[in-house]
């Protein structure tokens, strides 16, 4: 059920099998598995996913090509909801391994938040990443676009940039080379710097090979009307047309609260086994936040591998049957 | 383009980027990413994927737990044709390795079949699996049933037979230990031989001990109406009555085709990397022929990896641009 500060008392002394944390793409769908292997479950989460900024997943089978991303965790948050799984909207600042379960110390609230800590014996990391996007003074401005037709993944949304007039948006020369892979779509790119950076003569000439445009001009703002950026006005006065944008700024990685846990890393992302379990047996990753690709459908694919693999485990070490009227029971 | 007889004849000279050989969930998600990354596309089909036959796909992120199986391979099959990809109902015979391209023989039609040979420069197989069902006399009988509450797959089925009267359809002493792990939904078991095979003394202790009954008698045919089996007759006119049955008896693997190709497999799977790769660098398997969980939306994550694995071998290797004006021309 939905958890609120009313009934989340009843909750607090459960170790649950299985806490999730995040409900994202990732995270639902290790929630509705879990619920459905008997599992007592806790999603936590901090609100607008990854995808819930997507206005069309283009490439997710089983749903008509236009549908928004907040759609699917609408439909993936009753699902899990409707198997009896608890959710909570709430922040998670800390993980503890006491050995058998972990202490997860969650601030509920923003304003006059109250504190609690929750026991699981897995958990699952579904916090995924978030896009960092271009700093303007009205970032009001970059909202109106992201997610529409100012991108920030590639693989999603090349298709719709073919032939188009493509400004690419970085924030350092490495993330500028996402242009190369982008002119498999289009030739006709645009690269801003926002004066932020310098761009070496090596990278300048492969560009300039290629016929890419490089304007190292501060940004005022982006142009544009109903959601769809038009182009960008230069601090100048100077206006450069786009027919869409691609942010490559990098990514805020959603896993503070492991900070206590010694885990592999590959840059910002965990390391899995092939079944999303991290170096730590009774921790799993899932999503944006472990290695792999950003993908929606990856992360439900993700989701159904923890779970299950949290499944076997406590199956085996159980050795005994949970029928459903033993789980309610317990 | 659904291609027919016909319209075929103007495809035969092409070399396909990708060929797909099944038109499932894996086959269909590995088609829609392939199309959007401009790469030109053939999905043969033979019909009839395993997801087709579910009733109910209960796990799916994103769509209302009674969706039908079908349902999705409908809806990605549309979405796979909005992209302007090829499709062919047809049975593919066998592969040839000619160094650059694969050649793959096809026949089409099942009356006055004709054959063709496709060319493409990478293969994805897609084929999956079907599931072996008990032979009774009256097969149909069998059919009725299969995919409502005849299950193959206890992942996707154990939550919806929790705490039933569930009968154990198997083929061999091994297939019947899928009980232990249907134990954790159900303690109402009944293993059925159909008079198949011999159960040692070690299995039938431990079944004992279990509380799960074994039924060693022939059986006549399943009863039931609307879908939903009740039980089982025995020829010796003896009924049981039942909620549910799984079935576990292996199944076929389609890969009759690739059998002239020296591919790595574990059992009847074949082995692949992160990203889908198999032990040939031109050849990806995704879906249920390869090793891992038989999950749609696994196999819909299957899709997606080898699909952008493909398009980053080949975008490295042409090193240049396909605009979309560029590929339609081409």
């Amino acid at each position: 059920m939905q958890l609120t500060k009313q009934t989340l008392t009843q909750r607090i002394d459960r170790v649950y099998d299985v806490l999730i944390v995040g409900g994202g793409a990732a995270g639902l769908s290790a929630g509705i598995y879990s619920q459905r292997y008997l599992l007592s479950t806790l999603i936590i989460d901090k609100g607008k996913a990854r995808s819930f900024w997507m206005q069309e997943l283009h490439n997710y089978l089983g749903l008509p090509p236009e549908t928004p991303g907040r759609e699917v965790l609408k439909q993936g948050k009753d699902h899990y909801l409707s198997l009896e799984g608890d959710y909570l909207n709430a922040y998670v600042e800390d993980v503890i391994d006491e050995g058998q379960v972990f202490a997860v110390k969650v601030r509920i609230g923003r304003q006059n938040p109250t504190y609690k800590t929750f026991r699981t014996r897995y958990l699952i990391a579904a916090s995924g990443i978030i896009d960092h996007l271009p700093q303007l003074a009205d970032l009001k401005n970059v909202f109106d676009y992201a997610g529409y037709n100012l991108h920030v993944c590639l693989i999603c949304d090349g298709y719709e940039m073919r032939d188009q007039r493509v400004g690419v948006f970085g924030s350092s020369e490495d993330s500028l080379q996402v242009a190369f892979a982008l002119g498999w779509f289009t030739p006709y790119i645009t690269l801003f710097t926002h004066s932020a950076f310098e761009v070496g003569q090596k990278l300048r000439d492969r560009f300039a090979e290629a016929g890419y445009i490089l304007n190292e001009q501060p940004i005022r703002q982006f142009l544009g009307e109903n959601h769809q950026m038009s182009g960008v006005e230069l601090e100048n006065g100077a206006v450069v047309e786009l027919d869409a944008g691609l942010v490559s700024m990098g990514s805020k990685y959603h896993a503070d609260y492991l900070k206590g846990i010694d885990l592999t890393y590959n840059g910002g992302n965990l390391v899995t086994d092939a079944m999303n379990r991290t170096s730590h047996p009774r921790i799993f990753a899932v999503g944006d936040l472990k290695v792999g690709m950003n993908q929606v459908v990856i992360a439900a694919a993700d989701g159904a591998n923890a779970a299950t693999q949290i499944w076997r485990d406590i199956r085996r070490a159980e050795g005994s049957r949970r029928s459903a009227t033993a789980a309610t029971a317990a």
